[in-house]
């Protein structure tokens, strides 16, 4: 089993926290974004999506999505679940996971990749126009999940879940998206500041 | 127990077609878009990120997420399995389902939402480069696939999961996107009528 990585790209490190969570390690390549090994044919054969993580088993199986990753882990090791447990918490554990990853994470990740100079040559054509009108979506989830979090320790719940791997690895992906956490949102800081002292964060 | 449901959204109708292949029924109430009834003070109440569909639950719990609903009826009525069945074809439906997500039916969507002029007043602001740009990506999708189905029958592997689901009415949607199936993708095209004949399509 091999673990295809990339350290500077947020999706990648939702399953290193996340198998951190779960005590496994994994025999890992680096795959390097700022040097187009992405694009290589060798990568391609792997992930013709060309994105990183990709896990390949022993049979030769490619899984790709970090969250298909974490998901294989869960059933081959569920403790401690991160998914949830029974129809309700799961439930809400997607549910939570999805409103970070389209209403959150995704409009982080417009802004960086539509107004980024870093970005040029890997996000073509760049559109900031389309960037602008993601920012204040992006501020406007951090103000409704403030209001959530004011009634609960984690994201999804009173347990910690893949919901706050996803929320923190978009949190910590404002900073090169040069955006800025509301004063205001206290709860949520509350929050970051827990989930970041866990050993997983440093993945 | 009741959903929210909105006849015209593509996302609802994932859910849909997920209870009509478990053979589940539900109280339904529709929310009507054009008429900006998800914008309501009461909607609001019930999803405050104004999305359909939603779940209530008996004890007043609120599922929102069409994937987070169908997981919740995946768990209390396992067959037939529509998430897949053991570690690896979990991870790979779960692959598929968020490859076709990510790459084809946002992208869809993306054509829709920042082009029709219907979506003038929902969409603000609309952003045509952005749907200009996501246009050929949706494409490039369906080449990539057509490639994969000449190797099995459904989107994920050898059996009908969620991830055919998502995919069909990413295809049905490019219609009011006003996007083309490319006359080479044979796959696609008789994949597309298998799973268009199946009872559950109507929905």
């Amino acid at each position: 089993m091999k673990l295809y990585d990339s350290r500077l790209a947020p999706n990648p490190r939702r399953t290193r926290i996340f198998l951190a969570e779960k005590g496994i390690t994994l025999p890992t390549e680096q795959v390097d974004i700022m040097t187009m090994q992405h694009k290589t044919p060798e990568y391609t054969a792997i992930n013709p999506l060309q994105r990183m993580p990709a896990l390949v088993l022993d049979d030769g199986t490619v899984i790709t999505e970090s969250i298909a990753i974490c998901r294989y882990f869960e059933v081959l090791q569920p403790e401690p679940p991160l998914f949830g447990v029974g129809a309700k918490e799961i439930a809400l554990v997607e549910m939570w996971n999805r409103r970070a990853e389209i209403n959150f994470f995704s409009n982080v990740a417009a802004v960086f990749r539509h107004l980024h100079p870093a970005m040029k040559d890997l996000e073509v054509p760049q559109v900031p126009a389309y960037a602008e009108a993601m920012r204040p979506r992006a501020i406007w989830f951090l103000e409704l999940l403030d209001k959530e979090l004011a009634k609960r320790e984690f994201i999804a719940g009173d347990r910690y879940s893949v919901a706050d791997i996803t929320t923190l690895v978009a949190v910590d992906f404002m900073k090169p998206s040069r955006l800025t956490m509301p004063e205001s949102a206290s709860n949520v800081k509350r929050w970051h500041a827990a989930v970041s002292a866990r050993p997983s964060a440093i993945a």
